[in-house]
């Protein structure tokens, strides 16, 4: 390793060298000697960086407005928030997720790097701080208390849309194969026993329409839930010591910076330390995923097999299955979104139980919040790609042995119980059970019914939906 | 004990001998014998029994309309209906919440109730069921798969007026209380920190205000969540066997019945198995016991003491402290009511996992995700009900001792750092911390602010709201 | 209903009525109203009303032998202990298994039945405590803060051995299948696709063995977690106002009463406030009902069909399935135990919240953890004994199906490898996959091995177990 | 980006252009498309990469004891998986943590490396599998399903020693800081109520002991739970293929490379898809957090003030606090324990639904349990390493402070009580609640105890223990 060339910077606790590379400064030092602990820098979640920058850039324009930041500072600071929004230098955001204090060391991470960008930019050297400082400038008419919370509702606002994309994406796939399917008969089973007949498509549509209105759910509150901010309370929601128009001004830069319609909290003391919204979200979150880990469940049980098992439809073939056991093609996929669900499901927990915790005037636990909300968001929009792009898109159906397993199945007397009537029907299935034969091959060794009414009664359209009694009989 | 009088009754594995007394018949018994599990019977929860014979009525009704439901049973039908939603014959209701078969064993029981009442008031025998017969007649045209998930739904809505009026008045006793303290000037606290004033008033209104966005979220989501029902589709979903206009007229009547505006889910092989709606409403239930849950932690911190801790405000005693401790009184309230949200957060869990667990074209766990539904409401409307009249109506606040408690804090430098400077900030406050004097103290033996602006500043308008620093000094 | 007569109590609040026929007192009537909550009293939980008695009779024999408590009052106290132990007057334990207070309701409903009870023993009246008092004479030398903790602990304890008898004879009936189907050969299943072969021997064999790990923790674990108490700690452990000698004789006295090797725990100032033997009491519990809900997932999918599943076991018929669906039999006890383990899981987490929850001194939690614990124990227990009784012994095999299904299955070809060569072992299960043969027609039709080769390859002893190659070949 | 020279290496799927610098090949390729999921590779967790050289090698040295595998390709592979058992190429281990497959993907990545490694070393090119082949040699009689649990076992076996060391250490941190404080008297609290005298010592002591009764039971359980391995089970336990020498020979070598006493499970079928250790593993440590927890709400508590909160103890500063607040020093410590207490226990419930959802002869969710397990160790032990280090160690009493709050107390009377009697007791206690006085104050004024009798009674050996009545009184 050469020798990395060093500056010193100081705090209230004393100096300490920095990198000389490095934007971000000795606080961010200090939570990097503290808090080794998850192994995830907050750098894994562009969007909360994004945020962050936005945050400190809809305060710094505020306090420009109101005079309070010099145009050379203001002009410093859009030039850094600009970068870091584009994308650029995520890579100093280098704080654990996991971290006491609240998130200051989050925010100062923010602080240090945009200030050092700015002094750059001012053809200062970094660390020269007189002339852009962290907590006096960037940080300006700020707490932690408010602006970290505020740049986790912004990050997560940032990441909505991709989140509805790969959801209706995966809707739609879903339906296609519904549609696909629509003529595949076979039987439907309740608690894993033969019922009645059905169609694939009815399954595959349930599938769409069971993920459809956790779309709308999200459509109609994801927005609302993170647009209240409370940028402008400053320590606990009082806003002591900001001045009474500056909330209004940063909120609305805010907003405009981000695309989103953001707005001030209506108790920023609630606001404060409240961690309702996170909650909710993630057992939005939570739903979605206890749904699409039904629906694998389904999927791998439906491509069971494929001799030994239900086979009707066939999953593509992502990796060679097992060495020993060759011609081995296991349903990987789904298996993996499985395992995301249950991961959905404790990060769910770990974000209640953190709400749970907050005492007073905040909630302490947030960084644990956020760091679990990114990452929730995160794996189940990759879940929800995968599943369409490596798996869904390419079920096929093996639609002979879905009917062959309808017509050898007891469970189709139901469908004819209004033909034949109750006391054949139950005769027919009894036989059926003993004997081994199909319930269709005894109907015509006792010419119970003509070919043409079975016809009739077996095809699609009438075996699957409510149907007046065909009136022949 | 003497010898009751049996009735033998008859299905498909056997007779049993029925005690003649019971309405309910041989199926309910068999429930009985095989699950013997939570003790918990479904006549504890008076909103399923009624949303049961509602379901029923509802039926029998587009029955009889549609001609297949004789008037004399339609008749009979209706009377028994007509009493267990009533409040009559609940005790009928017996077997235990915790059952296998997807809600049959429910069904049954009430189809069996059902049955006998009707026969009582037809003159006839309980048992004769050939003049009005449980399955053919009671659960005519219906499925368990759909006549039981429909009476939750319908026993849920039923809950929900209990719901909203316990959360409006424990948000009405919190905003009292806020309103009763608006002058109370007391310190803030992040990280359980002194931080800066704030009234005790704004402490409770935000505990109102917190509660508030959940009353709104019930309000919101509560009925949309529950009025779609899968009556109709029988087994599957397909709605086999039913009649093409059943569906339309029962769901209809079920709305008339229950007074709410129940309609048939879009997709009813979706709406057989999916239990959605369960998880996201367990889910608010959850958040909205968090909150609490936070807000009693608060309660017991404030009122924590009374000497050796911070004795900001007293809850109302509720019963006599301990035996070997005399005077001490405990925040029993506020204890009872985090239990109560980890019995909620534990519930939610059940109900997650029972949804997650669903095959295929059926929900078999069910009958937890009932049993823990309808207990979390009931307990959470007990928990709010006790928590507002036994403590929150009571309490009182120890103004004097706030005001000390701030005038003493370190805390208070921050409301005068616009007037004494950062400088003579920190200089004060490391000298208030060595010396254990005040800082207002050393304010005056410095002679830094003269009376007359320090009480302008410690105002409570002036502490703890935005301000323009006061232009005289 | 008639006018039942009252007696007037006192207590440090005021005076209440409390009725005549009532042994408990003034403080349990302030519980009831005060804590209408779970609705479940404390004696749904024999075990945990006998060992409150045992307490208080160890505790008094301590009193007495040390010279506090008088002979006429001991005897009173022991003739009423002595009197619950057997298991009369539970009725009168009313008190909400939710409550605040950390127990102390509990614990004053058992003084002043207790006192009560002693009372009438020595020819008093009820409620005439200057002769036998709740607090002075039941509660001497105690505190809830160790009376009650102590008491949960001797009631798991007394809980114990159902628990370990339920256990034990489910794992053997497992292994009695286990032994019955040791003959059945069937195809093994990874990823719900075909695997190797096995028998079904193999697979109820691994059932019982799973959980006889479980078994042996609990007889390691089980007595070691709860036979340290607390009592003689007094209020925080410290044993303050306690002779120096109590703890001794109260404990040894406790241990000789239950007939558990109770003793003092080492740090009594730990041992107040600690849960930690509940939380892993509790986690062996979800484990144990995991592994339950694996096997029981098992079952279902073992017994799927008949015709459009897996069909290889017979679960015994134990309620008519569908009335729209003749025929149907439902795996209705395993479908139960599944949900036992999700409740049981949600319960795990109740306790795991309320135990973190322990704050300095105390948990006040402690009465929800109580609840939890009694209740998973009796649920885990009533569902062992449904789960063998209803299910397990009556299971059966479709043997010769099983064998069919081994017989065509493609992953026969794996046992077939070192004879055949993996290049004709490959070629032959493409030509199966693609024909709908089966590997062993194809292999006969190819003449690759004699029947007498194949007949030793697929004997059960050489397919289901590690095999040197037959030299033969 | 310069550009990478490939290989070109296939398998049953096809062919795939592999970067020639990669020691890992096709199907890790395919493993790397496929999950792009948690982020977090293989190589996070140096344990599990080196317990999976360690299988890999026990099994070459079985087989090449057999004589299956060639001394010359046993050397290769010993060469290459004692440079990854010392730490080298970890880097090449790039699978998701999460993945479908049951494991698959993280054995052939295994595999794949260490062939290529071996090839090296054999002077061949990466990817001439001719000379060395990832599944014939590599995998020689091993399936993933035995290989990878064992893997994931015997990582967890050589983590065990840094838990006990970090949980060791900590212990010890709370002991020293227990005896350095055992004569500070101060008041112990009950439902956040002031209750009874104590030392800060013993608050600290009952810190170590609580987790001394966890340390016990790792050491007592930690290795039993993982030292049986189902390595030589092959696909579902039953050997099938493999030679019957075999097992003994690879669980034998794989005891002396590892340096733990791993042997053969009992019931291979039955080890191939339990997953009941690590749910008990993790269970044991979310009670290790559950404890650590309360433990740091306390260390919050006691610290919390300067001013308005009970301030008994100073956590030592370890970043600048707030900048609006000037002087602020958070807990940012313990803080960051509470978090990882609920991330732990998250991930216990992520473990325990991942253990349910085992199916028939294998889990498929062991890919999450592994990273659950992994993470949870590390982070628990990073946690406490940081709690120790950085807080701990640094605390410090205000003595003064404390024996002020106690003299103080209404507590106190509770410890007068036995020399002035309960009526002068309650008397005093009322009028201090009234005054504001102190107990002592009032009992001076009254004379109604000697200076000499009251030191002897405030004593903290007397205060804090039994004692019998001094007899003077």
């Amino acid at each position: 390793m050469t020798t990395t060339s060093l500056r010193l910077e100081h705090d209230l606790l004393g100096s300490l060298p920095v990198p000389n590379d490095a934007y971000y400064g000795i606080q961010t030092l200090r939570a990097l000697e503290n808090f080794q602990l998850s192994g995830v820098p907050l750098s894994e979640y562009p969007n909360f960086v994004t945020a962050l920058a936005m945050v400190k850039l809809a305060s710094a324009d505020a306090n420009h407005e109101l005079g309070c930041l010099p145009s050379e500072r203001h002009t410093a600071i859009t030039k850094a928030c600009r970068q870091i929004i584009q994308g650029q230098h995520h890579d100093q955001f280098v704080v654990d997720m996991i971290q006491g204090g609240a998130g200051t060391s989050t925010n100062m991470n923010a602080n240090e790097v945009i200030a050092n960008l700015g002094l750059e930019s001012m053809g200062k050297e970094k660390g020269e701080y007189q002339f852009l400082h962290p907590n006096n400038d960037v940080n300006m008419a700020q707490s932690t208390n408010d602006a970290y919370p505020t740049a986790i509702r912004v990050g997560m606002l940032l990441g909505q849309n991709d989140l509805l994309i790969s959801l209706e994406r995966l809707i739609q796939a879903f339906a296609d194969k519904g549609d696909e399917f629509s003529t595949v008969l076979k039987m439907g089973r309740t608690q894993l026993q033969d019922a009645v007949p059905m169609t694939l498509g009815q399954e595959f549509h349930a599938f769409a329409n069971n993920l459809r209105e956790d779309l709308s759910l999200f459509q109609k509150l994801g927005s609302d839930l993170f647009t209240p901010v409370n940028l402008g309370g400053t320590a606990i929601g009082t806003g002591i010591n900001a001045d009474p128009r500056y909330q209004g001004i940063a909120v609305e830069r805010l907003a405009a910076i981000s695309g989103h319609p953001i707005q001030a909290a209506a108790d920023l003391v609630e606001a404060t330390y409240d961690m309702g919204s996170f909650v909710l979200f993630s057992g939005l979150l939570k739903r979605l995923m206890t749904k699409l880990s039904k629906t694998c469940n389904d999927l791998r049980l439906l491509s069971s097999g494929p001799r030994t098992g239900i086979n009707e439809i066939n999953l593509p073939p992502r990796q060679p299955g097992s060495s020993i056991m060759p011609g081995k093609v296991n349903p990987v996929i789904p298996e993996a979104v499985n395992q995301i669900a249950f991961e959905i499901i404790g990060n769910d927990l770990a974000v209640t139980m953190a709400a749970e915790a907050g005492q007073l005037q905040l909630n302490v636990m947030e960084p644990l919040i956020a760091w679990k909300m990114f990452d929730s968001v995160r794996l189940v929009c990759r879940g929800m790609d995968m599943l369409r792009e490596f798996c869904v898109v390419g079920i096929t159906a093996n639609e002979a042995h879905c009917r062959e397993l309808m017509e050898h199945s007891i469970g189709l007397v139901t469908a004819l119980n209004p033909y034949i009537g109750y006391d054949n029907s139950s005769r027919i299935a009894k036989q059926a059970l003993h004997t081994g034969c199909g319930v269709l091959e005894l109907i015509r060794a006792e010419n119970l019914l003509d070919e043409e009414m079975l016809a009739d009664i077996l095809m699609p359209e009438h075996m699957i939906a409510p149907r007046m009694v065909a009136k022949k009989v």
